[in-house]
């Protein structure tokens, strides 16, 4: 068959092709239309979130001369069908057909021809909601509490655990402690504790911070947490629940919230609940039968084998919907989710939200409501959350009921490859509006946008130790959509490979202050350009070495350009009112003629400019 | 041939056959006699210490018929023989010989007929020097100072090391942290310094102590010190000079003196010295083929291939004869021998004295008694140390130039084997004597008599944790010639297997006060009766499974007998002129009639009787 006989063409970023753009909340209708060069019947078929396909005729518009090309059209009545409609095309051609679809990347925009099964356009449908302002708009700061800052006199360790190690200096260097096998047989520390984040919360503030995020905090044997021992109580080395509320109020004084990491998914074994040492005092799943946290857990042959997360025996997975659990977690009054919260927390970050049930989730998000109306829920998501599967199934995460902000880890992706030069300018476009495409927009202006954190190699080393690089990468951090997150001593230059290396302590005293510099100002700008925070973006069409956008909010109008090439080269930018500020050195104004303007920016440098 | 022709006899430990008993000082005659039933020549051979041997006809004395034996003597002159000789018999009967020599477990004692080869008995021929007194009769309490106690306030670790650990709890258990191949890639400290030792000084002189030995002290990165970093430099984690001086002038108060452990076969290769990893101000012999310790050490292949310490590369072998090395370590003004003993140390004990030339030992104890009289140089040597053989050679430890006391391992093993019932009381004695025979005497009352140390298992976990047991290898060692050594944590009940569980954390506050008790008892009896200190010994016979000796010195008489069997046994004691008290049990006094008396003792008990 000769394709040219019949041209075929859709784009999902083009208004003309499909109207509104993106996410639509539920009950929108939303324009869906073909352009075929010839006259043609055109089909398209339509996939729900249950996987109910049906076909429907599109109705044909007639000849556009502008487009030079057959329009057809259907409007997609997106009612009751919340979560996910897949759509392609199929075209009847003299009595044949072609097959037309997203692209292979399913990146969204120009699709292609297909010969066999198609990718499918996505419209996510959700139901309205917002998330709080104070979270949606702010900057994070994460902390892993045991490597952040000792707030006792003189660096004394607070309550070290039964045979652990403590690090003889601060800046020793993290290492494991571990047997042949690869099990983890001693635990190490630093001495970090809730005190010492207070002691340093207006060195947080500086950064321009008001969310602080933790990782966990909960009684466990680990320095990670991650194996959690009791929900109820702050692990005795970081302090207790006096000094977490005083914290709290500590920090909203100075308009920071507080995140907690939970963590659901499994408990320790070496847990109340669970109790294999018999360390605890209550009668653990392990000891009994009997047991009133038995049925949280999965046994195949009680009591050794148990189900467990990735493999580690130290983590027990539990089955998050036996009614007692969830009771305990978050139905119950005062129930995990409810007690801590009402001790000041300002919200939760799920660990491994993809091994939580939907049901969990939503069940959650509904309680965290009721109990603070402005309380956020946050998931940890390492894929395009809008459409991820997980355990064969698709997940519910950015619906309207479930999570208010995921962890962006496609978009930390492409910057870190942006700005090594791994990829050019455009294709970090297309990656990105298929992001801007697939989430709900609320939720794509709040999603947790890092560099790298506690699981992912330090963002520095990333680069190379590069501190340029590091600065560029920032730069796009700080002025797109989304929450910023800093993971603590990102600011200071801190360095560091996989764990435990990305989890070195806080440089106290040895900041690299260029950075931490770059920081503050980068920050600062974000929080005074409302702009960058709830601003629409635009991507700017420069050559594939040049990354420029602008953020508008009304009469606002900041452009951000980067430069990732090793020579300089100039901008041009058009359609310009007034006289231009770089933002980022404010020595640096612009005389504007005739609306238009050429900036040079040097190789690897960038710019944050303000049309004034 | 048949043997049955003639008999020969002769026994070492007989007055009548060898005249006098044991070790000799130079310039002794020993009259050396052999029994044989028929008339016939007989011939003694003697080796002198550099193997040469000579051949002399002994003098027929005559029949004697008390004995039923021929009697053949020949009077050994000393002089000028220095060190060893060695002894055996030739027997000429009708053209026939026949070779006579020591046992063939070389213990003294009886002999026997060899067919080839013969082993030799020893003679010990030494220069008579003292042995200082407070040495000579004192307890010593050995302590691994990381372990001990620390006198810091809330526990605060004295400058951690770079890249270290401590126990998050002093009651942790020690461990190593150690590489795929075994390297230690991290030392592990609980903090304990010389300060907690001068703190516990009291507590350390309740037990009756008068020396206390300081396993390695001196700046170095372990937590064992054995890699000497810097041997001018308490390690700041211990502490520094000042304190140092303190604790020793503290100690002297309380009439107790300090020993210190000096590693001189090799250094650490993270030294002043070596300098592998440049952590140190100086240039180092791995550095620089200039540096000023470059001929301190052999190198195979410079910079990376050179000797070490059983194949530790941290633990490079110095060369100690070499001039420089000399000079440093022992014959400048204020050498390290002469700086430490300047600052108040009682003495030295030499680590792995094997691996020391005979001449460096040599140079030491003349330096150490120009620098203090009665300064004293203790030795470790794992085997008798009379006959020692190391890298082929004879060593000279203890014919009056070199060691005041050497470790008496051989004792220890004996005592363990006797209370576990491995060995009866008829072959304690035979191997007891043969070290009362080889040792000269003064050097006999000076061994360093420890039931254990921070290179074997503990003693209770040698005796499986049997308080009794260990109870009854206590009542031998404290009341035997040699110093007792108790090894920190011993008298608390410290349990532990093979390095590091022989390392643990004193457990203060958790001791075992039976033990505790019954040492603080038993070392004061030892501190009240000379008699156990300096008196003679005498075994007593009686069955295998009860082992007996008294004590004698001027009219003090003290009988120590043990029962190591599961059943009780009366044991008569005669030729007693007074009353009989058991000084472990004052209460319990025997009254003696006819002079004679029989004594129960339960099963494996043990009584230390002093008669009246």
């Amino acid at each position: 068959m000769d394709l040219d006989d019949i041209q075929i063409f859709h784009d999902s970023h083009n208004l003309e092709l499909r109207n509104p753009f993106g996410a639509v909340s539920i009950g929108t209708k939303v324009r869906i239309r073909l352009w075929t060069s010839k006259k043609c019947s055109a089909y398209i078929n339509l996939i729900n979130f249950y996987n109910n396909q049906i076909e429907i005729q599109m109705k044909e518009i007639g000849w556009n001369s502008l487009v030079n090309n057959w329009v057809y059209e259907t409007e997609v009545d997106t009612l009751n069908n919340i979560g996910l409609i897949y759509y392609y095309f199929r075209v009847n051609y003299y009595g044949r057909d072609i097959i037309y679809g997203n692209n292979i990347e399913s990146l969204g925009g120009v699709g292609q021809v297909y010969f066999n099964e198609p990718v499918s356009y996505q419209i996510t449908i959700y139901s309205k909601q917002e998330v709080p302002s104070w979270y949606r708009e702010g900057i994070i700061y994460q902390i892993f509490v045991d490597r952040f800052f000792n707030g006792e006199d003189e660096g004394k360790v607070l309550n070290p655990k039964k045979n652990t190690f403590i690090y003889g200096n601060w800046d020793d260097s993290p290492m494991y402690i571990k047997d042949m096998n690869g099990n983890i047989v001693r635990w190490d520390f630093y001495g970090g504790n809730l005190l010492g984040v207070k002691k340093k919360l207006e060195y947080i503030k500086s950064l321009g911070v008001s969310v602080i995020y933790f990782n966990p905090i909960f009684d466990s044997p680990s320095c990670h947490k991650y194996d959690t021992g009791d929900y109820e109580k702050i692990d005795p080395m970081f302090g207790d629940e006096e000094i977490f509320k005083d914290l709290c109020s500590e920090a909203e004084k100075l308009g920071m919230r507080i995140i907690l990491d939970g963590v659901f998914s499994h408990t320790g074994s070496d847990s109340k609940y669970f109790n294999k040492f018999g360390n605890y005092d209550s009668l653990g799943a392990y000891q009994s039968l009997h047991s009133p946290y038995y049925r949280w857990y999965r046994f195949n042959d009680y009591p050794n084998l148990y189900e467990t997360w990735w493999g580690f025996s130290n983590m027990p997975n539990v089955d998050e919907l036996n009614p007692s659990y969830l009771d305990y977690i978050i139905r119950n009054d005062n129930s995990v989710i409810e007690k801590w919260l009402r001790l000041g927390a300002g919200g939760w970050r799920l660990d491994v939200a993809d091994e939580l049930p939907d049901e969990f989730i939503k069940i959650l998000k509904k309680k965290l409501k009721e109990v603070k109306k402005d309380g956020v829920l946050i998931g940890e998501v390492w894929e395009d959350a809008s459409n991820k599967v997980s355990y064969n199934r698709k997940r519910e995460y950015l619906f309207g009921n479930e999570l208010d902000s995921v962890t962006n880890y496609p978009l930390r992706q492409i910057i870190l490859d942006l700005v090594r030069n791994y990829i050019g300018s455009k294709y970090f476009i297309k990656k990105y509006l298929s992001l801007k495409e697939n989430y709900p927009k609320e939720y794509f202006y709040s999603t947790m946008n890092m560099l790298g954190n506690h699981d992912t190699e330090r963002v520095l080393t990333m680069l190379n130790n590069n501190v340029n690089l590091l600065k560029e990468a920032v730069v796009i951090q700080m002025t797109l959509p989304g929450v910023p997150l800093i993971y603590y001593g990102d600011e200071a230059g801190l360095t560091g490979g996989k764990d435990p290396s990305n989890r070195k302590s806080y440089p106290w005293g040895k900041e690299n202050n260029d950075i931490l510099g770059f920081y503050r100002k980068i920050s600062a700008i974000r929080v005074s350009e409302e702009a960058l925070r709830n601003g629409e973006i635009e991507f700017l069409e420069f050559n594939n070495g040049i990354l420029a956008y602008q953020r508008t909010l009304n009469k606002d109008r900041i452009i951000i350009a980067v430069n990732i090439m090793e020579k300089e080269e100039n901008i041009l930018i058009n359609n310009v009112d007034g006289n231009i500020l770089d933002l980022l050195d404010e020595d640096k104004e612009y005389i504007v003629e005739n609306r238009s303007t050429s900036v040079l920016i040097e190789a690897h440098q960038f710019m944050i400019l303000k049309v004034l």
